[in-house]
């Protein structure tokens, strides 16, 4: 083993992160899931588990879906959460919390044992930060951050290592941007917002003049002036952008996210887009500039929205569907060229049909083929 | 609130950014579009906005693309930049710049009012560069940039926070590298190239032995054995790389892009790709290794290209198509399988009409099922 | 020029790289390749090359695939390696090296002049290390990188500059961490594997509660909330990640990535997601949550698959295809919806004949008209 030895820059003070202790009593567990305990209410748990992964007589077996009845049965763990639908056979655990909704038990059990990631206290010697910047109380900067002029964190946030936030940026309170993040210039942040490594918010939109249109000539001497993104990006409360996402800042206006909307990774979000509240945005989707998303959309995996488009509250578009045309209120599209969910399977279902329609049809020919045959004959 | 403290390295000297004026005079503004100007010439603008958003007198409305047009009427501003179709009343502006083509004054208008990402002056003292590194006047390098042994930035080139270069890259006069952004060895950049956050260039190229073809078997105890990627990647001059985007280094030559091409956010580009000037690539497109794109073409967000494929000059690939063969020259596709835009389109209006299609059949069956019912009575 | 100063913060010594010389004998590349020598076996190579690039008497001429036979006969260089079927004519080289399977030769030849990226020696003095880490024999520790406390890295690797790794993170002996790269808490990382810049290892999954099925109803008062991810990412050994690619944390378990899977960039791995040995995961592919991929499985680049979806092993998922339900063990899929690659071409092919059909089914309708009119009159 090498020594590490000294190093140059400061020290890690950690404090929170997955080696603090966040045991809990089985009492209160169910209390905080509203759930009934049958047994011992006083049983420490310090972690949750799958019920095969128990070793501890302080391990908590999760057997909340159904595929983990089985293990349920030869787990060694001496306290389990169950779903009312799926009782192991009585007394088989000293402690046993019994839920109704298993994935709501599932939000409120992981927040109560996830410790975050380590964060120390204050701001970290190596962060470069401009004078003028106010930081909330307990604000938690890591090392090698930078933080431009004017720029606010509220209370309670923290900034991960190597994260970058530019000129007047504003972040709320109870934040967690996590390490490599890039926020632009004039980037406001509402409360409780969570980014992951390595996205990017506020990038410069990807417009250009003379906009081409896909049947427009291009003459050769043509060349591509940028049109500059002097606007800004404004993201809601309670917002989450995954990993590796990427938002840009509009030209003149805002590009908007609003509170509650979760975003996935590697997202791409053009200029001048607007997303309502409490939409869901799954994996690899993207959407290209000032399109109009509604509130409680929800986008699936790999999806793309064609710019401008209108997509109206509480739509949902399908895995993987190419959006080229406005959608409804409420309207499921689906498929590429996204159409109706009913009329894509219909369109589907017909495809996989042809071999049997070209058949038939040669049939056909060949019946009117004697039909003919027999009234030249007479 | 709490004191951010005295930084322990390096305080953070910005020139430039958008704390910076950038006032101008409405009759220089007219001059630098080559527009012409009602009124006062002499007006401070210190901004520029949409109509809706004008709140000072130095507030220039952007009132170019249509649907401004009503915000127009309602404006603070005492300012406006209108295109020559839709003129507002007389005198209800002081000064009014009045343009032929929006788009373009568009371009020219943002650039001016751009003070870009703050930079420092020379190299920020966290910056860790090779004693041999040759810099040009002006060069600005941020905090904590690495710059490994035999590279050359060229004059007033910037490179931002957390940006890391290896060996041997050579990046050009009058560039902008993002926070974030990963330059491999043996890089070399034009000059006024942009390359936004967190994007990858000089990547490892995605390459094995033994090369498996899709219909070929692959054996259990097969090991996959990597190529390296001992070439380079060539960047011309005006090319702009979007956040997050990949290219990858060749094998034995160069990855090549050509000079005025635009690449979005997300974009992905394999070993060995080869593409023209001005291009225009959209965001989350995939080019996969090998390809060759020639001068001018155009490819719609979330396309992908496959291995090998040559698209011809001013080629249009549609928006998430699949192309797996070779595109001509001015040639327009679209789809999955990509194959050209009329016929595409006619084969989407086709898949539409089945059940009329089916219906039709069935009719015409029973037509001739009563004609022969009919010939075996007689 | 510029003189970038005395860096506050440590040289740049680096060891190995690009600089490093990496000349070997004529005679001893061959008999690394397993090839047989024609001519002069103590010819120095400094340098592999494309034909057209050879420039110096110690550069060696690669010509294994077919398309560099003509650049072969115009070549400076003196030394060439190629094929046993396309030999050049005799006496054209001083020294010859003949291989039999190029490609499985290029993997080979290709990593003995892969210097790899200069690294450093031990750890660099700007590194922020918990004191508790254990570092292996010869491990290089980049500037500015961040590792969090209980972290463990093994013997040979190396970690780039700006890479940052969580707690309790376990690298493994012979690793490449490229710069930027993201390790989250408790992600444990097998031997010999490489991370390219910028990809994200053990990010936060993208799960909610409560989990809203495509045609189930989303109330307006809805909030959705967080199912952390307690679990862990677990790698195994000689895999390769991708420039910007991610992969979430389990929920209470692990997303596992079996040994030899080699994953190209911009890749999405969700939470819980399994995938076998030896994959090949091309470029800007999803793979949604919980997804399971057996051994040898071959993904086509921007391939999706949906949450929860069952990949036999050996099956191949052809490029840009959505796969929607489970694919049996060694079946090639295609399409969206992906389905066998045979009906899924012949349901292309029917696509392309619908203006015929429908021109058949025309002519067939005007023909049996003809019959009724026919009968009518008789």
């Amino acid at each position: 083993m090498m020594n590490p030895g000294e190093p140059m820059l400061g020290s890690w003070d950690s404090e929170g992160g997955a080696g603090e202790s966040l045991a809990m009593l089985t009492k209160d567990i169910a209390a905080a899931l509203g759930a009934s305990l049958v047994g011992d209410g006083a049983k420490d748990i310090a972690r949750i588990v799958h019920p095969d992964d128990a070793e501890h007589p302080s391990d908590l077996a999760v057997a909340i879906i159904s595929d983990t009845a089985a293990a349920l049965t030869r787990t060694r763990a001496e306290a389990a959460i169950v779903s009312a639908k799926r009782l192991p056979e009585p007394n088989r655990f000293a402690s046993l919390i019994v839920i109704e909704q298993g994935r709501a038990a599932l939000a409120i059990l992981t927040a109560l044992f996830d410790g975050g990631p380590a964060r120390g206290a204050g701001v970290h010697q190596t962060a470069v930060v401009a004078p003028d910047i106010e930081l909330g109380e307990g604000v938690s900067i890591g090392p090698f951050v930078v933080i431009g002029p004017g720029s606010r964190i509220g209370a309670g946030t923290t900034i991960l290592s190597h994260a970058s936030l530019g000129e007047n940026v504003v972040v709320g309170a109870g934040g967690l941007i996590h390490s490599g993040v890039r926020i632009g210039d004039r980037v406001t942040i509402g409360e409780r917002v969570m980014i992951h490594s390595n996205a990017v918010v506020g990038s410069d939109g990807f417009s250009f003049a003379p906009e081409l249109g896909p049947r427009m000539p291009y003459s050769p001497g043509l060349e591509l002036k940028r049109v500059h993104s002097l606007g800004r990006v404004i993201i809601g409360d309670d917002v989450e952008i995954g990993a590796n996402t990427t938002i840009d800042r509009a030209t003149l206006r805002s590009t908007r996210i609003g509170s509650g909307t979760k975003i996935d990774n590697q997202v791409q979000i053009g200029h001048n887009v607007t997303i309502g509240t409490n939409c869901l945005i799954c994996g690899k989707v993207g959407i290209s500039g000032s399109a109009t998303i509604g509130d409680r959309v929800r986008i699936g995996g790999g999806a793309g929205i064609a710019d401008h488009i209108m997509i109206g509250t509480e739509a949902i578009i399908g895995a993987a569907s190419g959006v080229g045309s406005d959608v409804p209120e409420g309207q499921y599209v689906f498929g590429y060229p996204a159409v109706a969910i009913d009329r894509a399977l219909e369109q589907y279902r017909y495809l996989g049909r042809q071999k049997l329609l070209h058949r038939k049809i040669n049939e056909i020919a060949t019946r009117v083929d004697e039909l003919e045959r027999d009234k030249m004959a007479r």
